[in-house]
């Protein structure tokens, strides 16, 4: 018998000549008391497939009703081994994979990679197989923009015979490409965060001008086509908000199809140019373009869950503000994301006679980040369970009742909530507490001197990080109470105060 | 007959025993048309003075009535010569001296510098003689926080039997001191940016908790005392809204009274912690406590009156946030404020063991910002005219109809307020545009192109400024259209381009 691992897949072809885009509903896969319906979808002139992710081991059956015919069958779901660790799913402000193993975004952008020649998708895997990313964000569609307008060997449709892109017929060859690249991604490792539109398009190709009834075809096929694969993570749009084709309400809709139709649940975010778009039940993470990483703790708090600044600028050095940032300022904006509980994304886009630019089409890394973000990365893994970020500059150990009191909390109560809020974010410390330790990132500035107030009854280890120079040095062990410390007196330097158990 | 400059100053020293500390309105001068009352204020034990400053050149009489007597005499105000150009007024968005010339505020910080030795007082003063700095933010009152708590050797009042401030017997050393340095900084042509309350007490001395009444008492000492000296700028606090024996009536009280009592409109600010202070029709311009030199375009907008971030942090290395900023951070967000339409303070937090520290008490600047300061200084001293800051990321050369008619203007009018806000201020370059030149300034990213596109029928010279090299240098001469020019690709990069005429 057939033997899928827990979170892999099971993909059955089906010979059918058939005209609907996705089947719904015409495969139950059953194990035990489990009973899953699974939609099956057009791969070819004359079959569809089937693709089935299961979550829990054991003996599954399967019974698939396609046209007249039945086909039934059954496998073993097997433990899950090696990098396998089954869907990201959003806990908290944090994330996790499926298995409970940890799991810390630490993701990267090549937006139009698989539009590029296979030689140069190859040499981006070769890349991402050398780098820390474990996500990537990624178009569906190609894109129009300075350094990035090539056209594709293919696209996701093919056109009708007046010249116009027909949703309901995909580009086999198209689909099979994104398939073996998500795939790929998926044995590195790598969660594909597969934006589904994006407005770089401006009537080249007509993509981000799609009616609202083609775009929920479309949707409905990636659904079909890609969500028993583990790694995906649904980013409804690069920039939302200036798609002048579409409008809240459409972008609601596509919201509540994939809560209706992706029977995972995977991870779902909408980015936005200007306005962040409004809470909703089927958001499970905030995907943010904003270079106040600051901000995060007030995304936090009024969102409810885990804040990702996938887009904070990339290192770079374009004559375009947003593609030009240090590679000590991208690496700085991870370490201040993380210290303030959310996560960062990076990117690159160091000009290149030849327009292969990172960012666009992936290729070659040419930056400074990369190993330092790894850094980070392996710091970040290394700690032991949940940390929280602090969230206000307050004493931690003054009261509810002791802050009504104090006349600084009174005047900080009646003040307005805008000027609370920037207040808040400008003093509170950067960072992240956790069973034992704490890490604390002192960003921009450059103390000279930290004065630290530990418990006296326990025993702790004070480690300065140089984030840049990727250094992890002891300053002292065996400490408790107050402790006054001599620190590097330079940019990019964090403590990392463990208490010795 | 006494020779007066222009916007000079005459004191009148009066023989009088009483028990008023000003009296009000009991001086006239007169030059032809114009009269002016003037009060007189309490200097000695026996003795009063008028202190008045001629803005019209002329021939003054003065008549003097205090209490039985009467004192006349007159004087000749003559033009004012070498760095006199009157006290600094503020013209929309920007400042100027009195007589025309141009003032741009290039302050630093020394909240306590009067209250220590006298010795480290003419340490401070040389040092100023120095440095580009033409403000210097500085309190009445002494400080009591970290590096700055030392009892001085006098106070601005004397106490009564019971060991309480009596706001109504000042001491007259230490006024006498308070006099001779606003003095000595107008010799320097330095503006006193006088703080005439602040948080910083916490019942050390007690002049935080001042009540209404006593502190209407000083302010009013303080007009008729200080207001003749063109130097001299009103801050009425600093962090207003953390002193919590006052509320905002009680500074709407004395922003009239200064209104009503300060016959030569000297400039008043109020600076915050949390809270801007709303705006009002006392207020001459914005001083500014925040590190988000970017909101000044908003501020602008919302007050229409010159910014100053009076307080953006502090070059230095303490473990203090505010306290801790790299030198070239320091000279950025200088560039920064300017490039964005306004202006900003210095200040300096070097450890120091004797806890000699420039920002609190003056002395020697040990920090690398203040040559680099100076050469900003030198430049936009060396721009003819006045310049705008760039206000928005949008095509200047769009009329507003065609913004009504692109949808990207449509979305930006239907965002909400603060996200619109946030885009532009993020997307806006940090450019001021003067008669046939502009400046336009990279900050934190580090281009290593510019692509311009400059009027085809002129002829333009385009200079690169390095602001930590402190060079300028030419790119390119002659040139006009599209032009596309390397930049050095770093951090810290600002171009000026200027017609050739």
């Amino acid at each position: 018998m057939e033997r899928i691992e827990k979170y892999g897949y099971i993909e059955i072809l089906l010979k059918y000549k058939g005209t609907e885009l996705v089947l719904d509903h015409c495969a139950k896969f059953t194990c035990g008391e489990e009973m899953v319906n699974i939609s099956a979808f057009w791969k070819d002139s004359d079959s569809y497939a089937v693709r089935f992710m299961p979550e829990k081991e054991g003996h599954w059956t399967y019974r698939i009703e396609i046209g007249e015919g039945v086909l039934q069958g059954e496998f073993e779901c097997v433990t899950n081994v090696g990098n396998n660790h089954g869907k990201v799913i959003a806990v908290d402000t944090h994330f996790s994979y499926a298995d409970s193993n940890k799991y810390i975004p630490v993701g990267t952008t090549c937006y139009a990679w698989i539009h590029q020649t296979e030689e140069l998708q190859v040499t981006t895997l070769e890349t991402l197989k050398n780098a820390p990313f474990n996500k990537i964000r990624m178009c569906v569609f190609p894109k129009n923009m300075p350094y990035n307008n090539n056209n594709p060997d293919c696209y996701p449709f093919l056109k009708d015979k007046n010249g116009k892109w027909d949703v309901n017929r995909p580009d086999p060859k198209f689909w099979h490409k994104l398939d073996k690249r998500i795939l790929a991604l998926m044995n590195l490792g790598i969660e594909a965060d597969l934006i589904l539109f994006h407005p770089y398009d401006y009537g080249k190709w007509g993509f981000s001008d799609l009616s609202q009834e083609e775009s929920l075809i479309y949707l409905k096929y990636c659904i079909a086509r890609l969500s028993a694969f583990r790694n995906i993570w649904w980013s409804l749009a690069n920039e939302y908000d200036v798609i002048f084709a579409k409008d809240t309400h459409d972008w609601d809709v596509y919201g509540e199809l994939l809560l209706e139709k992706d029977i995972y649940h995977h991870l779902v975010s909408i980015h936005q140019m200007i306005t962040m778009y409004p809470r909703r039940r089927w958001m499970t993470h905030c995907s943010i373009q904003s270079s106040e990483i600051n901000r995060i703790l007030l995304w936090k708090r009024d969102y409810g869950m885990p804040v990702i600044i996938d887009e904070c600028g990339y290192e770079g050095n374009l004559d375009m503000r947003w593609g030009s940032l240090t590679a000590f300022e991208m690496v700085h904006r991870f370490w201040q994301s993380v210290c303030r509980g959310g996560f960062c994304t990076h990117g690159e886009c160091f000009h290149q006679e030849d327009e292969i630019l990172w960012w666009a089409k992936g290729g070659w890394l040419h930056g400074e980040s990369m190993p330092r973000i790894a850094f980070l990365k392996e710091f970040l893994y290394g700690l032991q369970g949940e940390y929280k970020a602090v969230e206000n500059g307050g004493d931690p150990n003054q009261s509810e009742e002791e802050k009504k009191e104090n006349p600084f909390f009174q005047r900080l109560a009646k003040a307005p909530k805008d000027a609370v809020d920037t207040f808040t974010i400008n003093t509170c410390p950067q960072k992240i507490v956790g069973d034992g330790y704490y890490l604390e990132y002192f960003g921009g500035i450059r103390p000279c001197m930290a004065n630290l107030n530990l418990d006296e009854d326990r025993d702790y280890k004070v480690e300065v990080i140089d984030i840049w120079e990727m250094t992890r040095t002891i300053l002292v062990n065996g400490v408790s109470g107050k402790v006054r410390l001599a620190l590097p007196g330079k940019e990019g330097i964090a403590i990392f105060v463990s208490e010795n158990k």
